[in-house]
């Protein structure tokens, strides 16, 4: 697998900036790029940060750059702030790959969003509709895409996480958004069925929590926060559209807009959190 | 792998028996076992179920049978009632060969327990203490013994549990207990750490509340519960027995007693709880 690596380096810090990052983040960090520098893992479209944002850098992951249509149409428009980077969540020497793109052209990480998952693939992975039909692949495979892809996304991004912490945006923390589910609520579980796709989103919520308890206890200029995107008009949730409520079925932009309010509006002590797009907590 | 076979198949219905079991459970068992048929799925030793109960019969299931000199002893002691079987997580095979000889020797099953567990494998498996520490093999191994294979374990015993109910035992319903742990609570998660065992466990709660709510939903006459038995003086804990509080490390009796007690007077309310050793509830 070869790295998509763009052309031009775009620095846009100033002076000023430099000396803000200085009072900012005490962390190791001696850059700030204005509008800061953001990772999507599992973009294969636009995610709204360069369009919500005229100066913020984002690196975009996905497993094939090639096919990702939708990113390929932002780069023309948004040639010196986005970078499409492959990254094979279950390949963990492309998620090394990612980091050391970052870490060349940035030196600094202000948000990560862990936002692939699977539900279902054709003629692979089906979500259960009873106990009977649940099978030790389609379990191994959830958990390694929706559980431990992120968790080891994140231990990689660490260091740039620790160097950015909340500089050249407006937090004052470095943020890591897990894309979790409302169905991976064990609390919240009353309909059963999903067997594989509801444990392996349990299991990110505690490993977040996890994570979340460690950038305490060090310290670090990070917060890790789980989000619920409610039911979003996209290939996921195309065959189970028909049961949502009226109403509730909404287009990614709706989505993006509410998890991106969320994440800019996050505070240290949001840490270890679970949201669901209208801001309420959800329980475990 | 061999399964190892009793010579003598010992039945203790009365006649009696049979009309009370017609009356207690709708299901299509037409035997009572006295005292109930129970299968512990991680026996390596004693679990209290021969010695607390003087009619019911055992399915003690292990990796290793010619190793498990602790059931062996057993097995001089209760020879007519203790049977062990083969039987390994991670090989769908075996446990579809479990449920093949409960199936033939007895049609019917009363309690499930699922008792294994791996949080540590000297130079496998080490719980992690910090967040780069964390591999993708160790998140797999603990997932597919700790979460995946009890679920497996519970699909293929369904069928039995629902012939059994609480038939031959005081319960009026058949019980799957899975032994949990409190580390795997995510809302009590305040220390971090283990990321592979706090996981996989979150997941187990995830997948048994799944379970519980089909049982609820199919009106099947079983309950699954989880069980959190304490820091219990076993080789599982040894390693980090130091860090626990006086009075803390219980015996393997008195943890066992415990669960026996809480499995023994489990209801169909307490269908998809998690239980401490001394009856309280754990957050999710």
């Amino acid at each position: 697998m070869k790295l998509w690596l763009p052309t031009s380096h775009a620095f846009m810090a100033t002076p000023s900036a430099f000396r803000s990052v200085r009072r900012a983040c005490s962390a190791s960090s001696s850059l700030k790029w204005e509008g800061g520098v953001s990772m999507v893992q599992g973009a294969s479209r636009g995610i709204g940060l360069l369009e919500k944002n005229d100066k913020g850098h984002v690196v975009a992951t996905c497993r094939n750059p090639d096919r990702a249509t939708g990113l390929v149409d932002l780069k023309d428009k948004f040639a010196e702030r986005l970078n499409i980077v492959p990254l094979d969540l279950t390949i963990e020497s492309t998620i090394e790959a990612s980091a050391k793109f970052i870490r060349e052209k940035y030196g600094s990480l202000n948000l990560l969003i862990n936002a692939s998952g699977i539900l279902s693939i054709p003629n692979v992975l089906q979500p259960e509709t009873t106990l009977s039909k649940v099978e030790r692949s389609s379990l191994m495979l959830s958990y390694e895409v929706n559980a431990v892809g992120p968790i080891l996304t994140i231990k990689h991004m660490w260091p740039l996480l620790k160097a950015g912490g909340g500089s050249g945006t407006e937090r004052d923390v470095a943020v890591v958004a897990n894309l979790s589910a409302r169905v991976g609520s064990i609390g919240d579980n009353h309909l059963g069925g999903w067997h594989s796709y509801r444990s392996s989103k349990a299991a990110l919520n505690q490993l977040t929590k996890n994570v979340s308890v460690e950038f305490t206890r060090r310290r670090d200029p990070i917060i890790c926060i789980l989000l619920h995107p409610g039911t979003v008009d996209t290939d996921l949730s195309k065959p189970f559209q028909r049961n949502v409520p009226e109403g509730k079925l909404f287009t990614k932009e709706f989505s993006v807009q509410k998890l991106l309010s969320i994440i800019n509006n996050a505070k240290s002590h949001d840490n270890g959190k679970f949201f669901a797009w209208d801001g309420q907590e959800i329980p475990w």
